[in-house]
């Protein structure tokens, strides 16, 4: 049975991202991060619309208009195009996310 | 900040089901289950996959050839049309899954 939480990297020097199920619509991802933040001045500007929980340890993203704060049981929907970046992640603990990347219901392409 | 394991109703006479998006190709579904059990002799039999990860809880699925016991963390990929059943769910705490139920590539309809 596979486990979200376990096969966790005992180093990390990069985010993990390993992608679960991925089929003609959809990506589900689990994402590690430890301290990991986005780049100085890089916004993730995705072309899928994106669920995100977040299943173990605290994050900080931000958008354009606000700052979030996620703890475990937190759970976001960023729209395709609505741009954001990892502010923060908890320094002291792996933080675990699982991520469904989908389509959405306007795009033609 | 929407939270999967927040809101969760003190009293559970059936299991509960709250869909948190739905999109043309896929369907994000929170469900809460407190000693619930598939009814004699009932089988699910989807014509959508399931993607579902325990987030909180116990419970123990049947398939046709197997028996899993899942765990906080544990996640499955149930194809459409593989035939399982909800045997056991912890009957004293409340269990959470997060269940993402999408078309798969094979189907015409």
């Amino acid at each position: 049975m596979p486990n979200l939480l376990s096969s966790l990297p005992a180093k990390l020097p990069d985010e993990l991202t390993e992608t679960l199920v991925e089929a003609k619509h959809i990506r589900i991802e689990r994402i590690v991060s430890q301290g990991h933040a986005s780049s100085y001045g890089f916004w993730y500007d995705q072309s899928e619309n994106e669920f995100v929980l977040l299943v173990q340890g605290a994050a900080r993203l931000r958008f354009e208009d606000s700052v979030v704060e996620m703890m475990p049981g937190d759970w976001l929907n960023i729209p395709a195009h609505q741009r954001h970046r990892v502010e923060w992640a908890a320094p002291d603990e792996k933080t675990v996310w699982l991520a469904v990347f989908y389509e959405g219901t306007k795009r033609t392409d």
